[in-house]
Parts: C-alpha cells; structure tokens; sequence
C-alpha cells in the first residue's frame, strides 16, 4: 500500500522534526525532508541523518547558495530595494528559493502536498505559499503551526518525547533565529518590548562596534552592470564575494539594525538584523549609481525600489510585476559599472570615493569661474521657465485682490 | 535726487562686498544690505560696519533662527524629507526664508530689486528667484554672477582694491561653505573629483569619528506631534534644542555626508555635508514613526517625502503642491509623539528603543504562543485570497499549455 | 429571559429576510433591522413592516442621504479617485456610511454583534467589516454566507417558505444589483462572460444613447472649493444637485460602463454601472482643475488620486491614511471655484468651457507674437540646463568610445 | 568658397520658407531643407520645388510614416501614456522622430548646424533640441523665432515679398495647427479664451458627432503583445491600420478633445485635438489590459503611464529612463493578445466585449454558488489580517482613552 507523499522543508531543528513525526502519524504521508542550503551555519550531514532516524522516507539536501545570491540577491541589490527605510530582506528573499525547489522536488517525486514550519502569525508562511501556488497551485499546504494543537515549545518536547525524537540539547532559545549566507535575523525574548535595549551579545555575524578595531578598514568595490565582481581588484565567485564582505563587514561591527516593522499579516513585529556585507554593497552600490544615473532614473527608480522591496517582503517574488520591474532595473544597470572605495569603522561603513566609465559627474561643469560648455546666463531663462508657474500664480493672486477690492 | 533702492543679500564676504559696490557703481543703486541670521558663525557687528563702510545706505542684521527651526526645518522634518536618500537639505531650505525676508524688506523699504551673491551654475540662485517670483513677482531680480564680467575670485579682488573694499585676510579659502543653525557644507577644491576622499581635517561642526569618546554617549528624545521637544527629559526652545543636538552630534562625529548630487540645473556636484544635530533628529523621527504609523501611511509618506524633498532641493517652498504636502503631513504627525533614546558612536547614530502612547505594537499580536487576539486558522483564508491572482495566473496558463498542446 | 442583539443590515429583499430569521433561530439572537436609506429606490415603509413580519425585535430606517453625498461623494471626487480608470465607486463609498450607522445604533442598543448580506467572493464584505472593526473592534460580525449552508437563492426559498417569510413575487432577477443616489450596478447574467455585449435594456438610470435627444443639452455647473453648488446659476442642496444631474445625465445617455474589474478578494468581475450625474461631475471637476492647479499639483494629485480609489475600493475608509490623503485634497481645492459649461449628447459628456477667479490660464502668455511678460529667448537657458543630463549623458558615451577605440 | 551647411526641418509653409531665406541671408549658410512626412496631409512634390525655389542646396523629403507608428506611437500605446488625463501626444512623439532624421542628415551631410521653426514659447522647441542634444551635442542650433526681430505673420509676410518667396494664397489661418498620421492639434483664434466653446466646423479629421451616422458601428480589434494587428479579422499593416481606424473613428465623430493644459515651458494653453483611431486604440487596449493584467500590475503600471506621458511631453524620448520604462511596459504587454470588440456611436467609442489566451477573468471563481475553487470561509481570516492594522489602530484608541481618564 503505498502512501502519498509531502515534501517538508526540513531544517533539522525540534520543530520540522516534530513536523516530520506529526506529518506521518496524523496525516499517513510519506515524508520526503527537504534541507536547502542557503548559507545557514549548519551540520547538514547530521540533519540528514536526524530526518532519516526521524522517520523521513527520502532526504534531499541541496546547496543553492550560487543560485541564491545570482538570482535572489543581486537583482534584489540591483533593485535597491530595502523594506521600510532598513530591512536588507534577508529573510524574505530566501523563502521563494526555498519554496520553489519544494515545488521542484515535490513534482519530480510526485508529492501531493508540501508542508512547512512557519507559523500562522509570520511573513514567512505567505512567502512559501506564494510561491507555492504560483509554481504549481494543485500542490497541497500544510501548515501544522496553523493547523495541529500544539501551541508552543513544550508542546513540541512533549510530543517529541512521545515519538522519540531526538531534542537538541541546547540551552534554552532567547530568540528566534533566522540565518543565511545574507543575514541573521533575531526576534522574540526581550526584543518583544520596544523600549528594551538589545542585548549585542545576540551578534553572531558581528562584532560589537565597540570592540571593532580602532583604525579604519578600506574596501574597494568593482561593479560590472550593477553587481559586485571584485574586493580590491581580485575577482571573487558570487558566494566567496559575500562571505569576504560578511567577514569585513562583520569584523568592523557593521550592518546591524534594531526596527519595528510592519509584517504582512498586519502586526508591528521587533527585530534585530546583522547584514554585514550586505549593508556594505548596498551602501556601494547606491553611490555608484549616484554617478552614473541622471536625476530623472534616480528619483523614479525609487518608486520602484519602493515596490520591488514591498513585493520581496510580502512573498510575491514570482509574479508579473516583480518580473516587469526587474526589466527596468536590469536597464538601468547597464551603466552601473565602476569602483567604490569604502571606509568601514566601528559600525560605520561610508563611501569615499567613486569612479566610472560611465560617470556623468563633469568637472568641467561644475568647477567656479570660467568654462565654454556652460553658459551661466541660461541660468536666467531656466530660471524664469522653470518657474513661470509661480509667478502667473502670483499674478493671478494680486489681481484677484486687486478686483475683490474694487467690488468693496 | 533719489536713486532707486536694490535689496542685496549680504554676508560680509568678499563677493557680496564687491557685488554691493558694483550695484552702486554699475546699477546706479542705493543697496540696502540685509544680512540675515540663520545659525552661521559670523560676528554681525563686523558685518554691518563693513556694509555700511562699502557703501551701504542702510544696513538690516536680523536674528530668524527661530523662524527657520519652527517653519523650515520642523516641517521638512515632519515629511521626512531628504533629497537623494542622503542630503538633509541644510542649505536649501534656508534659501527661501532668507528670500522672504528680502521681499518683506524691499516691500517696505520700497525697493525696485533683490540681488544676491548665488552664481549661475548652482541650485541658490533659483532657490531666491523662486521664492521672490512666488511672493512678490514685481520686483527686479540682479544676479552679479550671471551679468558681470568678473569671472574669478582673482577678479574680485582686483575690483575691491580698486575700490578699496577690504579684502579678508584670511588664508585662501579651499572650499565653498554654506553653514547654519543646521549643517555646514563644503564643496569644491580637491573634491571635484570624486575619486578622491574628502580630508577629515575640513570638518567644522563635527569631531572626526576616529576622535570621538570610546564610551556610547545615551540620549532621549521627547517629540510631541512630530516635532522634538525636550532632551533626556528637559524641555528646549526650538533653537536651543538644535544647539543642544548639534554639540552631542558633534561630539560623537555624527552626520557627515559625502556625496555626489544632482543639481537642479542638470549637473551633478559633489559636496561633504555636516549636520550633527539634524541627523539624529531625522534617525529618532523615522524611529518612531514605525512604532506610530501603520503600513499603509508609511508606503505612502515615502512619495510624500520624496516629492517633498525635491519640492525644497529645487526652491519650490511657496507653491501649491508644497502646502498640501504640508496638510498630508500634519495629519499623519497627530500621532508622532513619545520617546526615542539613541546611542550615539564613533560616527554612529542608532535608535535603540521607542515608546508612544500611540504605539500600534502590541506585544500581544506578536508573541509566538497562544492568544486570543489573534487566531492563526485566519492566515489560511488570508493567504488563499492574498495570492487568488497568483493562484489564477498559473491556472490560466496551464490550461494554456494543454489548449495549444491539444492544438499540436 | 434576555437575549443578546444583533444589528442586521437589511434591505427587505429574500437574503436578508433569510438572514434575520436564521439569525433568530440559529444564534438565538434579538434582530434589530436596519435599513438605510443612500438613495435606492424603495417603499421603506413596506420594508419595516415586512421586517418586523419577518421577526426583528426593531426597525430603524434612517435617511442618510445627505451625509451620504455631503461626507462621501463629495470628499471622492474632490479627490478625483476612480478606481482602475472607469469605476465612480458608487458601491464603494456607500457601504462604510451604512456600517457606520450599523455600529452606532449597535452601540445605542447594546447589540453584541453585526450582521450583514455580502457574501464571501465580493468587496462589501470587506468594507462593512473594516469600518466595524476600525470603529468598534470589539463588535462581533456575522456574515451568514460565509457561515451558513444555504448556498443558492433556491436555497433560500426553501428557508423563506419553512418560516413563512413573504418571498416577492417579482420575475426572476437577472442581474445582482447595488442602487444608490450616486449609481446602479449591475452583474451576473450573461454579464458572466466578458465576450458578451451587455443588454442595453437594463439600463434603469439612464436611457440608451440611441434613444436620446438628438440635440445636445448645455447645462453649466458651479463649483465651490471643489465642490458642486449651482446647476445653470441655480443653487442646488446636495441630495437635489445629485438628483438634478441623474436626470439630465439619464435623459442623455451618460454614465454607462462595462468593465471587468479586480476586485480586492483576488478575482477578476464584470460589471455595467450607470453613474449619469457622477460622471457629469467628474469630468467638469476634472476641467475646472485644469484651469486653477499647475503642473506640479495636477501631476502629484493623480497619485493620491489612485491611492484614494483604492482605499475606497478596498473599504479602508476610516484609516490613517484616507484622513491624511483628504488633508492634501482640501488643500488643493481651495482655488477649485470657478464655472464649467458641459455639452451633454447621446452618450458623451464633454466640457466645452471653463472660467474661474483663480484660472492660471493666462492669454497673455500664450499668444503668439510680442509681449511683455514672456522673454521667447528665456527659452533657450531653459532648454540648454533642461537638458543639461542629456547633453552631459551624450558627451560622456562619445568621451568613452573614443577611448575605447584608442585602446584597440 | 564652401559655406558651410545647415539642415532645417521644413514644411513649404511661409514661416520655415521665411527662415530657410533667412539662414541663407542673415547666417551665411546653405540650407538643406529636409521635409520629413509623419503622415501630414501635404503635397510633398509641391514643397520640394517650394524649397529650391526659395534657395534651398538640397532637398530631402522622407517619408518616416512606418518608423512613426511602429516604434513612436505604438510604444506609447503599450504604456497607456496619456498627458493629463486627456492628451494622446500626438504632435509630441512625432518630434522626436522628425529631429532624429534631421541629426540623420545633418551627420550625412557634414552640416554644422539644424534649424527649426518652433516658437520660443511652445513645447517643440524643446522636444527638437532635446533629441538633437542627446543624438549630437556637438550640432549648433537655430531657432529663430528666439532670435530674429520678425514677431508676428505680418512681418514674415513682409519679409517674403522682400525675397520674392511665393506667399500661399490661403485665407488667413485662424488656428496654428499640427497634424500627422495619428492627429491633429488645433490652438489660437477664439480657444484663446477658455470661457468659448470651440466651434466644430474646426474638425478636419472628424465629422461632427451629431452628423455622425445614428447606427453604431461595431469594430473588432486584434492585438499580440500590446499591438494592434488586425481588424474586423484582417491583418493591416501598421500605417494602413492606423489609417483604416481614423476612418471608421472619423466617420463616427470619435478622438475629439478640448482642454487646457499646462506646458513645459511653464504656461497653460488650451488646445483643440481630433484624435480619432488612436481613441478608439487606447480605449480597446485599455479594455484589454484590464482582461490580462493582474491589480498589481495596473496599478503600478499607471504610475508609469504618467510617468512616460510626461517624458514624451517633454521632449525626453531619447533618455535612460524612457527606455528603462520601455523595458517595464514590454514586460507586462507579454499577454496583452486578444480581441477587442467595440461600438462607435456619434463620438462614443465604448467596449463591449474582450477575450484573450492569457485572461485572468475566471468565471469559475466569480459565480455566485458553490464552487470549489474558492472556498467563502476564507474570506473571513482575510479580512481579520487585512484589517488588523485598523483594529490594533481602535484598541489603541480605547486603551488611550481609558487610561487617560484614569488619570483624570
């Protein structure tokens, strides 16, 4: 008699392990675990081996961590996109990644479902769903969070006691953790009150800015078409390329932010994020583009990093507008070349120099007194132009008095 | 005989000490000087006794730094208006009050022009022309720089000896600065090229971060509707305030900016911008407008700011779009109000906790467990209804793929 | 014995006759029937009968009509919000002043819960619901098809003839319709497929443009402030200015579209509206705007415009951000005063002139030939730093092959 | 002696006859008049002979009618751009167009300079020297109704019969107009006062609505990828599919607008524009769009429209950001195929029906009943989340109250 099957995204930790157990006994489904490397610190040879012993009829573990950062990072970083001012998305644009090699595996394997350990009150169940459903909408979800009667932490020892499960012998968690090759991302415990100070021994991508060396490091940057290919002149594969700037980065205590945000689901929710090298390109990146794009790019490519982070952050990765925007990002970038030398000091990361083929900065412009490309007295007719509305609205206004007097 | 009066804008320095004589030599002119206070370091006594001893026929020094705090920079904070994702438009929005005040002056004094010192490749000029166009169009405007043939601050010196105006003996100035209550900025000399980084030893307002203390300096920011009102609990008028900010910013080496910016008139410039106080202010507003704001406001205050910021970069502060910026703005502030306390370090300047009266985040939505606020079953019918057009999209285009595979 | 209450949103039609027994026998509650008067066409007499026959405890029929025209038409179309191009959102702006009233007289009476008819696939659930929540979150909401298992009006007949309620006698409806003094809607029917032409016989505001006058009809409208006062120099209240221009737009066939629509629970509809007065007003508002606001407000309003139709659409009503959007659109109406003459004719609605204290259309400007106030040499500055990127973009790609080619 | 040369956008009327005179005497050039045919009712044989005889060097008429439809006009369809709600840009796009040739030449030729006869106070000017700018900075040129002394026809008049230029026998022109393939524009005469109504013998391209035939006309569309392709089922090449629709579009009184609108050049004018099948193309696609393109997609598209309609305004066809925003709008019109049907009736021109491959409108999902495709309950947790934020909003507000009556 054979079972049908679900694909579980599997990260070896006491919750998708009782998933896993929960997932076999209550809905007679062959588990197949899923274990996506995205750069996550993680033992992946034991969680295998924890999903096998755990009762999983099949395990997959598979290294995306290239596709991640070409596919899911640096069109995001071309993007300039950044949730609410300061959320490097980390997080956010690792779920569809996640989602769609589920869906992939799922109907290579012939599963009829797909099941997950977000919870039902996080961005993280929409964004597996999303992506889910817009892969392939005839795959089942299961969500248990949202689902079984467990309702918290000992819930899940109890239950993983009963079905000797093997429980991490850890300490007790303070936070909820999310890492990747992008990002660590810290909520929960005393972050739960906004007028807590975090407690930076949570840091474990950073130092503490305190404890950064006293001099500052410098980095030069090259860009190729909006993405980063070299650390000063050495050229560097994508994940290499992150992992050097995490370490600069995180050395130099760079990267760490402490917001309120605005989930999905329509809670304010408190976080602690870490993004060394993140931040560092992000950083880079948008000087690079300020010597390169005119006003008119610049100013509209907001609205659209705008929506592109929004659409990142709500799951809708895979859809027709997140696809039409990348087309005008993609032909924004392909000035997008050139060096950026930074200057990363105890918590500061700052741009110091820039240079471009393609730079539309001109001196020749720019410098006082004499030149022949610039004549200073078109000043007076743009100035006149660009603002006749302002004076004929003047204007108007005196006559208007003017005739409202005579009527008195 | 009486000569027609002129409205000069007046600093003491060297170009509008020349631009004063040349308006009474060339223009025919009686000059009144009006020299307007807005923060710079600058002894007025000096000034208006070298005004009068150029040739001034009358000279005005007036105190508007609470005006400009009140009306100018507290506006543009409560829109969170920066320009260019950096620029916290220090220079642009004193612009246009210093303008009002020629206007006022030359309506009462019965002048038939204005003249300023602000030369024909920058964005000052159009900033005074704007704002005099707006308030009174009737009145001449004179732009030295756009009209005379000295082209060089070579000229200007040969202009002041020849009509013995006395030349400040300072050492040659390396950049071009612009200061007030707000920021200090600086451009020209060897950052015309921005391949170079800035020299640290330029800064005025700020200590270079490498100097700062080695101990986080704390601080809490009281704001009441958008607008900040006291420090670690002691309440400041509005300039004190900035002062106060300005020194701990200072201290601390925050605010310093070095950028490339687009210039309304079509090129692009590369300044460094210090605004200590102004910097943290901006950090603690945005800090708690994510406590008090919900997601919608936020998105959409972002196309407020942006239209804002450009409305004030480009001198347009006396127009229609930028009062009804001003009401949107106002009425999402009715809630702005509680406490922010920050750290500032070593060039650093973090939020690192908020409270509000009006705080929409409420521990009890967030906490992972079980609640009765919240029931997680909703996030099914959420997310299903969330991402129907995802869900319909890849239906559509399945049924597709099997019409045209029927078809073949 | 007491039982708790409901306030139930009634119209006298088979559903919610349906609803209020069911409510009664079902959750065992006292129904206290509302129904509110926006302008549909009804007998409310018959109505509060049939629903006290039908079992409520109490019937309120309320006239807000003028609230309704006054607080909700008026602010829309001083906003000019029109949803997905077409849509007057007739139905929209509708559904939270009924809820409002719903939530007040549920607090007036101590009612615990409010009951409404929409079902679960359209908007109004959401817009009923989220003006409940938004004013008193603690009311408990009962949307019976979303509950029940009645799932067809043949179902409901049966329910009606098990308890005796009177099931009218009227053929069988074709369409699902929605009326108020702003519009009619209609779908279902062969509306169902987007390829089918629609009926013109069911029509019921407005005559078929075939059959209409074959003289066109000028009627002038005078505006105030943005909003509507006088028809042909006639003061008009506002319920009588609304009813005046449904019957001069209804005699001219104005105001019938045919859209499909996304509607916000993740579907695609199709529905006919007629809107004959709505969209007189609208395009003379439109008009009159275009004389008194420059560019710049013009161009910023169509995105509160749009962010305003959708808040509207999706019955976000009472937010944050609706109140702060009308800030900004008051704002701009303070010069929207001014007379517009409209041509109406078989089907088409066009303004043929406008005039206005606050016009910024100036002749003088425009004409060709000599004037004084207009420089035509202006231009050229103008165009010169207007253009400044372009020129500086262009010398820069020249610059950069030139370069190229030395290098090969 | 070789003069050097200078290339004029001429059209054989008095004005471009005048300045090719003009140049030739005043500028000491040889002028190479280049007639370039968008699709303007002219003889172009005629102009030839006008220009040698009036002392042209050369020649050049082409005809640009393809090029025009196929990558100006209909890019702009694809991105629903429209200028101020109203406005098809017409003369806009075709700017553009006409200076690239004259670049195209002027390179060809070796000429030093172009000309054109636009006034200093119109759009034209700009749109030209824009695309001249961008395609060949290094070209001089001359617009010399900003330079010469000629102000008015009288004295162009005067000027001819100095040189012997042959004066067209036509009554006098009572409005400045500018027509091509896809318009014309009509402005001057009594539209100079907003408050007359225009008078419709005016119409060229259109028969009055009220002469149209009192039988509709009914019209299907074909489009693929956003493109019109055939009508009533018949393949039409893109010129003669524009022509076939400004027949049927004229026919029936279609495309005839009359607004103000606000220049670039900071004024307002009012303008009297027959657009007849680019009406019926925008509405048809319009219709379309809303059948294929999900909420998102519309929704942020139209902020592109905007966008783009103001860039082809302005002149800025040839820039980074037009084409980015091409790129976006190709994106979306990848399932913008189908038909459109529509009914043309005495200046009405409505759709009446769509069908596409790629709809999204599933009937499945709307109709009222049991389906299982959408499940009702889940509209229920949709609408708790999607209105959480205005529920934490009013427990925020109440729990403000009450602790503020506590306090008091």
């Amino acid at each position: 008699m054979n079972r049908n099957k679900v694909v579980l995204a599997y990260s070896g930790g006491l919750d998708t392990s009782v998933i896993l157990k929960w997932l076999e006994v209550e809905h007679n489904l062959d588990v197949i675990a899923v274990c996506v490397d995205v750069g996550q610190e993680e033992d992946f040879f034991a969680v295998k081996h924890k999903a096998l012993a755990t009762g999983a009829s099949k395990v997959y573990v598979i290294d995306v961590k290239e596709e991640f950062v070409t596919d899911y990072i640096y069109p995001t970083l071309k993007a300039s996109a950044i949730y609410e001012n300061d959320y490097l998305l980390g997080t956010s644009f690792a779920r569809p990644l996640i989602a769609k090699k589920l869906v992939e595996i799922a109907e290579k394997e012939g599963a009829v479902a797909i099941a997950h350990g977000a919870t039902g009150k996080g961005n993280d169940q929409v964004r597996f769903e999303a992506t889910i459903k817009a892969l392939n909408p005839s795959l089942k979800i299961i969500a248990p969070w949202r689902e079984w009667n467990l309702k918290s932490r000992e819930d899940c020892i109890d239950y993983a006691k009963k079905y000797n499960i093997p429980i991490p012998v850890t300490k007790e968690k303070i936070y909820s953790r999310d890492q990747n090759l992008w990002h660590i991302s810290h909520e929960g415990g005393n972050l739960e009150d906004p007028w807590n100070e975090h407690d930076n021994d949570m840091y474990l991508m950073t130092v503490k800015p305190e404890e950064a060396p006293n001099k500052p490091t410098y980095v030069e940057i090259d860009f190729e078409y909006g993405v980063p290919v070299a650390i000063d002149s050495v050229k560097y594969s994508p994940v290499d390329l992150i992992c050097k700037l995490n370490d600069l980065g995180g050395a130099n205590g760079i990267g760490i932010i402490d917001i309120v945000e605005n989930r999905l689901v329509g809670m304010k929710s408190r976080g602690v994020y870490e993004t060394p090298g993140g931040t560092i390109l992000f950083e880079a990146h948008n000087s690079l583009e300020k010597l390169v794009l005119d006003r008119a790019v610049l100013n509209f490519k907001k609205m659209v990093s705008e929506k592109y982070a929004q659409l990142v952050y709500d799951g809708l990765w895979f859809t027709q507008l997140k696809e039409a925007l990348d087309k005008f990002v993609d032909s924004t970038q392909k000035v997008v070349t050139g060096t950026v030398k930074m200057k990363l000091y105890k918590g500061t990361c700052k741009t110091v120099a820039t240079k471009s083929p393609y730079s539309l900065y001109n001196e020749a412009f720019v410098t006082f007194g004499e030149d022949d490309v610039y004549n200073q007295k078109d000043a007076e007719g743009f100035i006149n132009l660009f603002t006749l509305p302002l004076t004929i609205g003047a204007m108007m206004k005196k006559n208007k008095n003017k005739k409202e007097k005579q009527i008195i």
